[in-house]
């Protein structure tokens, strides 16, 4: 090996090991690890004691989130939070289901500091301030249909989504449940708490994570930047803006309505919102495409309303752009390089990286 | 910077950026990312119906483990392996709670490629094929007495743990609630299935996690070697050597019983065992503390019987070595690093690294 290939070979040189690089060149990582952010601690009346221990006296810690992060040698100004959606974990944004480099991964390649998120009452942040029960839902089939690989048992023609049958066992395993009941302000909370403690970044959400992600914004103004994968609830409105609720084949979706003051706060800053592929144009029976079809026209209108108001929002559905088969999971698909190299330019057109 | 400083830097020269170097040397990682192994799939009868959805027809993945894997560059040959105690996932290798680096990094710095694990029914790997109800359970006084951080509200004198509030406040959300019930078999059925995706590898396990890593150690030959740190239950005895039940002010400890074939498969392999300080030597009203008296007791009659059938265990109280102050966490504790130098030697005198 000869100097210059030494040099590439361990990315002390800009750009070797980033997207132009092999997938195969060493990341460089100047620091790792893990911490909690947020949350409260609830306080049980009563003396403890040390020997006879009951709940009297005792506290609980809970309803922080956990955050792992990675920064690269050399890191851009900004890092990138990841939050996770319904059903999900951090391990979203790791390895894709067929074991190839996920968001995580590309990103630190790109030269992003990556914090990856287990909100509040999920994963490794599992202490919730409020029970509940976990139970075996079989759901399996449900979310073949709703996450748009295809009507099951039959995938898209076109689906970008490994057909070995190892590949649909890893996306399976990959949802785990709530530990307490969905609450998009606790979790809203804890996020502007790491974003406080992380100082200026960008956020990238996925799904159910679009909601929290705009509370989060208009809470911390240490959010620079949202980028939205298939935001699919907690579509949030000044009520003078907010469109009818629209029904479809999976239930009606409806606007939820915040003070225009706090509206106004999500159009200082770029906001892309991408999606996929497999909508419907028109309503139709089968629920699992339905139900994108009325989110994909809410993110529209939302779009629209934040425009309106001078804001810098964009919404990408990636068949219009020539980017086809594109399930739910748009940063973990087969042509998941391909968006990242989307978001790249989007990050690069909006002074981000 | 020339080329020597530069080989050091990047640590491709073995040794250089490892234990003897220093921690804000870059960390070289060749691959990274996460995947789910093991676990059943539960089916329910029936015939599904895409477009109204009920549980009939639809199947559950669930009781797998997740894992998640970092390789350095010219890795050592046999990987680490991390399984955390009760309570706990992944989290407790990561960061210490006062924010220094845990073992996940300082073994990726000694050249050991680590897998960390949430075991099935806990963290990431959440979905559980049994339900089970998530209170918020207040219990952090007992944790600081029984992780010996001291008498709540009092820290033991010589204790090593971090005294900013902050690194109790972050100890204390490193705690997260099982999503299904604790079962020992299904737990070390999910890591055998790791071992044999991994292939030969070396076995951490912290607490509670000490039970399931014996068992996996019988069914997997692919577990060479076994770093026990604070074993605290599922004590595994042929009968004929399976000691009385030992009483102590936190409950009764009982050896269990397997198999002489079973237990026989232990003494193939290196086995040591770590216990931290501030232990009683005598009964004690003192329920943190007498908790782990009888556990380094049961622990002591374990180690002979395994040796006494031709194995090769050993059990180190670090007092005993003059290694004081360490609670329950060994590997987070503010003299982690000399634990981990501790257990780089014996990795070494049993040709293990």
């Amino acid at each position: 090996m000869n100097i210059s290939q030494l040099l590439c070979t361990t990315a002390l040189v800009t750009g070797c090991a980033t997207q132009s690089g092999p997938a195969t060149a060493p990341l460089q990582i100047q620091s790792q690890g893990s911490f909690a952010v947020g949350g409260v601690v609830q306080q049980t009346p009563g003396r403890y004691d040390n020997n006879q221990p009951t709940a009297a006296g005792q506290s609980f810690h809970g309803d922080h989130l956990y955050a792992f992060y990675q920064v690269p040698v050399q890191p851009k100004p900004l890092p990138i939070v990841m939050l996770h959606g319904a059903f999900q974990s951090s391990r979203s944004w790791e390895s894709t289901p067929d074991g190839r480099e996920g968001f995580q991964t590309l990103f630190l390649r790109r030269g992003f500091s990556v914090y990856l998120v287990d909100q509040p009452r999920r994963g490794r942040a599992g202490n919730s301030t409020v029970a509940t029960a976990v139970e075996p839902t079989p759901n399996d089939q449900l979310f073949f249909d709703q996450f748009r690989i295809g009507q099951w048992p039959k995938r898209f023609d076109n689906v970008q989504f490994d057909p070995a049958p190892d590949t649909l066992n890893q996306f399976l395993r990959s949802i785990t449940p709530n530990t307490g009941p969905y609450d998009a302000g606790v979790i809203a909370d804890a996020m502007s708490a790491l974003f406080s403690k992380v100082g200026p970044g960008i956020l990238f959400t996925h799904s159910q994570g679009g909601g929290p992600g705009w509370l989060t914004a208009i809470r911390n103004p240490n959010v620079k930047g949202i980028v939205a994968f298939e935001p699919g609830s907690g579509f949030i409105f000044a009520q003078q803006d907010a469109p009818e609720p629209m029904p479809s084949a999976a239930g009606t979706l409806a606007p939820e309505i915040v003070p225009l003051v706090d509206f106004l706060k999500l159009t200082r800053i770029p906001i892309v919102i991408y999606y996929g592929d497999n909508f419907p144009t028109t309503p139709t029976a089968e629920r699992g495409q339905d139900n994108w079809r009325v989110r994909l026209a809410m993110a529209q209108r939302w779009v629209a309303a934040i425009n309106q108001h001078g804001g810098n929002a964009q919404l990408v559905h990636l068949p219009e752009i020539g980017v086809h088969g594109n399930t739910h999971f748009l940063m973990s698909d087969l042509n998941n390089r391909e968006i990242a190299d989307l978001v790249g330019q989007f990050l690069t057109a909006q002074q981000l990286d």
